[in-house]
């Protein structure tokens, strides 16, 4: 990440205040329900499993970055974007905390996942909370100074979004109970759980600062198509990615089976599909990798994924252009587009 | 219920369009997707285990009956509330799905829960997609002719009830992991539990039938002390109703061993307490079920619930004069609230 492209000082300037908006959003109140919200500051990263602060993984805040660049960006006032910011950071932690218990996953950013801790009933209850206080922070745009308009309409951006959210999840979930899956279902299920909230952090944005309908539609499109490359952009990495960079250990994808577009790509493939399901129907160790690795070279599924992967990124920055015209080039969106694209973990 | 009070009448004009309401947020895309609303659909009643439509047992509707009668209490047209009488109630089912997950409930209104036959991962993520649609039916009311800046205080209700559900869920499943619970505490329980999703309720129709803000903090106050006195009425049948009306076993809420209140009563009381801790820390049958009633009558623990139980009643009943004035009276609201407190099942 360069220093000229303003990303850094974007991100200096704003974090720390989305950081302290976030924490008013999830304080606790003095009575007996505080451990509800002490559960959700330990997902959040800001305590450990005895409520004691300490600075611990927080994720990238990616998408509320992107909501309030997207808000100066037509001209508006990042500060009155920050509890729509806050809201979509909000909305993504409380996802993963669900996510985390229905697909039974023990660890996220380095530490033991709430449930794990906590057990189920608690973590799915608060996850609850957090999804009830990601709609609280969008609300509190009104005194910011939001007009009751614009804070109904990214309410309404904000829960079309909420149930992409949920229909992605559903068919994320449904797929692992299907041997078969087309390319096309699987491009619909990321854009429901990956794509949608990040155009809506950059809409939330577009809508506070006052953007045009045009315009708001079409960071919308910019986001939609960044978040599809970016997520497959993850599952390029996660077959092809170099191991010692993205710290996870070589075919792990693979051997999970899980199902990614390039896998997608070649299951489905006329002649390589046949050969690869047989594969894959059998116990799998390191010692099929290569034979996998074979398989997949063989249906060019690494060339499809990096096709479809530029070409959203291409028809992201069209959007992007359509939205800023001439500031499109120098936008920090654009950098960090760019940023997103070209990184290796 | 008495034809006079006109709840009949009420009730037998504004349910099919609720219902009609309800149909229309919660519909199906036609898309992948499908079976995540399919599984809605379920729990909503509406149609079998296979999805094929049928008329299961749906509850009673009160929550959003009293919206919409609030909305017209205050000479709002009821049509105008009916996205918000949809959302309560899409919210109520929401919060059974989850509850039911968290409890490890297997039956409700008759039939097996929704996690018992989809599977926790799926029913965590179809009550999630409810949380959502109960917002995107709020929001409707700007459809239906409601102003933005009543949506907006609309959700600024909806949004502080969902997390005082959060919290009495919160304190609930808590509670079962300790052995001492204070009066105080359990109130606060089922006033984030029940009675904020009553008042919220009848909030919404005022603030939608352009209630002045003292009249929604009136119709607010009586919906929470007629949830508080609902709730207390039903821990009371739970020990003391007639098998024979109530469907329940006798007793069954003491083998339960439910924190309810005339049970944590007893158990706070200086002379009784003692002697019901050490019953209550041993294996119970209903052959111990007659000590227990004698220790609940020596601490004057039904008397203690029915004198909470009025107490809240009466002030639910100013509450509803000071939104009201004359009309209260004769208003259906007071009807219902009567109706339910002379309930014996």
């Amino acid at each position: 990440m360069s220093e000229e492209n303003g990303l850094d000082v974007f991100g200096q300037k704003w974090l720390p205040r989305l950081e302290a908006e976030m924490r008013v959003v999830l304080s606790a109140p003095s009575n007996a329900a505080r451990r509800h919200y002490q559960m959700m500051h330990y997902h959040m990263g800001w305590v450990d499993e005895s409520f004691q602060p300490g600075a611990f993984g927080t994720g990238k805040r990616i998408r509320p970055l992107l909501c309030l660049m997207a808000c100066e960006a037509v001209g508006g006032d990042p500060a009155l974007a920050l509890p729509a910011a806050a809201a979509v950071e909000i909305l993504h932690n409380f996802s993963l905390i669900h996510d985390d218990i229905e697909d039974g996953d023990e660890t996220r950013r380095h530490r033991p996942t709430l449930w794990t801790i906590y057990g189920v009933p608690q973590a799915i209850n608060v996850g609850d909370g957090m999804f009830t206080l990601a709609f609280a922070s969008l609300l509190r745009s009104k005194q910011a100074g939001v007009a009751d308009d614009r804070v109904v309409a990214a309410l309404g951006r904000f829960t079309a979004c909420c149930a992409a959210l949920t229909e992605g999840q559903h068919l994320d979930m449904w797929f692992e109970t299907q041997s078969h899956v087309q390319v096309a279902d699987y491009l619909r299920m990321i854009e429901g759980k990956t794509a949608s909230l990040v155009a809506t952090s950059l809409s939330l944005g577009a809508l506070i600062g006052g953007a045009t309908p045009v315009a708001d539609d079409a960071l919308y499109g910019f986001g939609h198509h960044l978040g599809l490359a970016f997520q497959i952009q993850d599952d390029i990495l996660g077959i092809w990615g170099d191991p010692g960079v993205t710290g996870k250990a070589a075919g792990n994808d693979i051997l999970r089976r899980k199902k990614s577009l390039p896998l997608l790509y070649a299951l489905n493939h006329p002649t390589v599909g046949p050969q690869l399901i047989d594969h894959l129907a059998q116990p799998l160790d390191e010692s099929d990798l290569s034979d996998v690795y074979a398989l997949l070279a063989a249906s060019d599924a690494q060339a499809f994924a990096e096709e479809q992967m530029h070409s959203h990124h291409e028809a992201g920055l069209s959007a992007l252009a359509e939205a800023l015209g001439d500031q499109a080039v120098t936008s920090p969106l654009r950098a960090l587009a760019d940023d997103l694209l070209l990184r290796r973990a």
